[in-house]
């Protein structure tokens, strides 16, 4: 029998997005003021965890085509070795699609959250992803990953299962 | 006798800028299509330098308020550990200003680029350079930079000279 779901996208948010990894964002959390007083610097917004194994950190930025929704969910993808960070530069919301660790099935573990266009997400190391999904027109986003040496990226289809993501 | 200099900002480009550190952007370099075609990644844009004596990558959000114009130039810092890298998030031009090394007095050797609001940059370990100056309005820049032990700032004010930097 084949599995139909939709999974609506809520609002993303610190706290629901807590099993996943860091919503990097300048939230109203204590910041410092530097620079004499002409900045405030909201400091160590996400666990970066790209050292493993000779790991370095690199920036890179990605141009991403805008996806129509819904969106179906056709595979996801997962870093064993590394957190992997998305900073949207031209201020537009994104989708970002994520997955509970867990032995029922995939499609059941599939959850969604609409990014403002001032927040960033960090996925932590092993946290199973979609890949980058830009709305409505080309977007850039600023990518913090691992280069180093080692098998970094595992997929997993979705067979036999019909995963929808809407934003409601 | 008190010295009195403008500089005058000129437009942010990878070579000009080469040394002093790197540019940020998505340039027409090759890039590489990814995520199924929907995606191109401009790969590796900064020599990121923040590992040194045990430091580690962080991400922080740096909001500043405007510049007014001219500026004047009244210290500069530099990192001895560390790269130190910022990326426009509100995609609005900024002022970057650094200075040369070498035996000349500072302020002869201070130059001025205006990054447009797709550009970030780079400071190379030990460039000196101004604090992040913001103009028009209050924006937001990612930072990316070194944190760990050691001390990794020094600051020289300029003292009996008059440096401006204006955007002509």
């Amino acid at each position: 029998m084949m599995t139909h779901i939709t999974v609506n996208a809520s609002a993303l948010t610190a706290t629901a997005f807590a099993p996943f990894g860091d919503v990097i964002e300048a939230t109203r959390r204590p910041s410092t003021s530097i620079n004499r007083g002409t900045s405030e610097r909201f400091a160590d917004l996400a666990r970066l965890d790209v050292l493993e194994a000779g790991g370095r950190p690199i920036l890179s930025i990605i141009q991403s085509s805008p996806t129509p929704l819904p969106l179906r969910v056709r595979m996801l993808e997962r870093h064993p070795l590394s957190s992997q960070a998305f900073i949207p530069l031209d201020g537009r919301p994104f989708l970002v699609v994520v997955a509970y660790d867990g032995a029922d099935g995939l499609s059941t573990r599939i959850r969604a959250f609409l990014a403002s266009g001032t927040q960033g997400v960090n996925y932590r190391r092993n946290t199973w992803h979609h890949p980058l999904i830009a709305l409505e027109t080309t977007s850039r986003f600023l990518a913090v990953e691992r280069a180093g040496t080692g098998r970094n990226c595992e997929k997993v289809q979705l067979t036999g299962e019909s995963v929808y993501v809407a934003v409601p």
